[in-house]
């Protein structure tokens, strides 16, 4: 899997910045931007937008990766994020795989007797391919009997607010570990040229100070373990689920 | 104001339901929707995906509304719901408003002589309308000179991922009074037909357990409160708030 | 691959009708609503709205289907699609599958030697997967070795303008084969109950009156035709790309 | 009213470049990125997937324009535009508006007499806000008195799929003479740092080759006409339309 930041919107805490004051000032964007306003002070002004929930104003903000080698079901997992992200994916259709290029997950990898009988399939998927297209079927068809596991490249573009809600949601220890890969390297990506979020590209338990999966993995406590202890208030949707 | 309920999904609940067990079930949608699940088994679901964060199954049920009579500041606000949400809203371009119809907020309504100074303006501008349109202007321009406070109506259709979503915003009580209200109305209406949506149309901090706001109206304790008494653990993004 | 409606917005031309003339009209959308209106002329009214362009009122009826045995090469095109449609797809993260069930492309079904080759590329496959289960691999893990042919179910919901898009794209004859089957399957469906959008679920050239794809599958003629013929004027747009 | 670009995705024309060729290639788009395509060559590929109707690559690429003095009726249009777009507006109720600033519609300013009219209009309704004002009524109330004419300022960034559409719609002569302009002002700064869309940012009609609004403006045919004459093929949406 590889992970690069291609492009992205130029000067991104000023922008946000420039967009945030605007909706609380007499001065036009365009006065604001030329401000020559300290970055503490801007980045002060995002992370409380943040934490209170004025995510709007971080649509205004997006970066395009190239990214390559993940396999075709983190890809399907990837595709079900909708708003406010765009996606460019290598297609089966039109290209021909004649190379087995394939991700092997980690659970697989680890034991040798366990990975000869993945690489075996592997090795059978692509046989079957490369004979169907021998026999003159489409790639379009041909692609029936390659594996998930097959990689693909694409390009993303994602803008901040969908970033935290991905983030949100992928970097949490359940997540699959792939895509949770693929999140922890675009993040990296993403803070060598916007550092004002860090702490925000977070899995969501870090935001709320409490887990609200169906476990809690170790790292924040349960709301239910709050709450049996007092130290959650129980809200009305709470009460009503516990009867 | 007016809130009316024209259509929504027929057999919410079931819909929800069928749609959640797919992803879980080796049996097909079909097989799933023709099972005769008993309602509270299938409210027990929907509420702990609810509360579990796993929101995309609500977009399958959308209900329609026609509304009439809020303000053109109102309608502002609204619209910048934008997804899962379509509204079709009376034109002032193409609709003649000659006769005064204004929503009165009640911070004016309340001092006879308040109430009196808005009614002159709300008389001088129509009056003002009337003017431009007996000298030839089009509609589309002779509204230059209407009020914020001019009634519109329109038809609202919104999913319940969107609803749950815009009730943790509005139905809040530093939300704008109009807004609140519509959403208000809004809800009952929706809960007539879905009542198992009880306890899930409500303000964010219901369902956090305490508010994230810049200041809590009362109803539940900010979490810079119960971080302070060390009730809620401390997250890496508020950390970084803190200093 | 089975199609069946679930469940769809009621009186869908009653309230597309409504929702439109709330925009012109001084009248609340209620009693726009309570109007008998002919089902004729209310028709009329959509059929204009729907040439002219006009789409938006077609967001307030939504249609939800039961989709079962598509493969996971066609699930991938269908899911691209991502504003005015929710998906609920059956996870191979969770759902066990033991069985091989899979769609054969026509091209392979064809002949018979190809065929063979293609199902023994399917036992083998499915042998993989029972063979990684057996040795403790997770379903999510072990789903790297299935291939695209896999079939998926789904439950579906999109609004008429989202469906009229689709259809425009998926019932071009250059389509890929199963999504545009599945798409006749469900314009199938969504005509049986409203049969108003009957001319309309229909592939772009026959709303645009030539096609705009590289090449016409013969249907309609190329737009390059007609402008050859000084049938079709000259747009700047074109002009630029000939030169 | 003032329009200016402050921000936008570096190297447009690259970008889509990549994204585009990824999907059509067994390279990666790191690789593809670092190749030295000679301008004309990507401005040909782009091109050609805009006729096309192949738009989704264009959504990698967004401008953030500061937009300062548009009255709110023209902002009440611009923000039904939802998707690809994102807006930070001026907020009437946190910022207090003291001194008269309005848009005047041409049409108003052309007759001193009406002229006179609009502007004793404009001055009743600043004087019934600063009355209200200075009786205690805040400004989320006060401005219930402020007219559509009253200016705003926002933040909007836009993909250039997005903008593609709105200009479709809103550079129409059909739209409305202030968004109309809105838009003119927006190509022009979007052009200047991506001339490749030069040709592509222009009504629908000089894409379709024909209006298919209810009425042409006379810039091009109306479809009506071009099938009267034989010149465009009858449509099966159309003939149900005739009939």
């Amino acid at each position: 899997m590889e992970v690069k930041l291609l492009a992205y919107t130029p000067e991104p805490l000023k922008v946000i910045y420039t967009a945030a004051r605007t909706c609380y000032s007499a001065r036009s964007p365009v006065e604001i931007w030329s401000d020559n306003v300290p970055e503490a002070k801007m980045s002060d002004l995002v992370d409380r937008l943040i934490q209170q929930g004025h995510h709007s104003v971080l649509e205004h903000v997006s970066f395009t990766l190239g990214i390559s080698g993940i396999s075709r079901s983190c890809l399907a997992q990837l595709t079900r994020h909708r708003v406010g992200i765009a996606f460019s994916v290598q297609s089966q259709r039109y290209v021909r795989l004649d190379r087995p290029t394939y991700v092997t997950p980690p659970s697989i990898g680890v034991e040798p007797e366990i990975l000869k009988r993945f690489e075996a399939a592997m090795a059978a998927a692509w046989e079957a391919y490369r004979g169907l297209s021998a026999a003159g079927i489409a790639p379009e068809d041909a692609r029936f009997v390659l594996p998930n596991a097959t990689t693909c490249n694409l390009v993303m573009t994602v803008n901040i607010r969908e970033l935290i809600h991905i983030c949100e949601l992928r970097l949490c220890p359940r997540a699959q570990w792939e895509i949770h890969q693929l999140f922890l390297k675009v993040a990296a990506e993403v803070l060598k040229v916007a550092p004002f979020l860090k702490g925000h590209l977070v899995p969501k338990c870090l935001r709320l100070g409490y887990c609200d999966e169906p476990e809690s993995c170790g790292i924040m406590p349960h709301w239910r373990e709050l709450q049996a202890e007092g130290k959650l208030p129980n809200p009305i949707s709470r009460l009503q689920d516990n009867g």
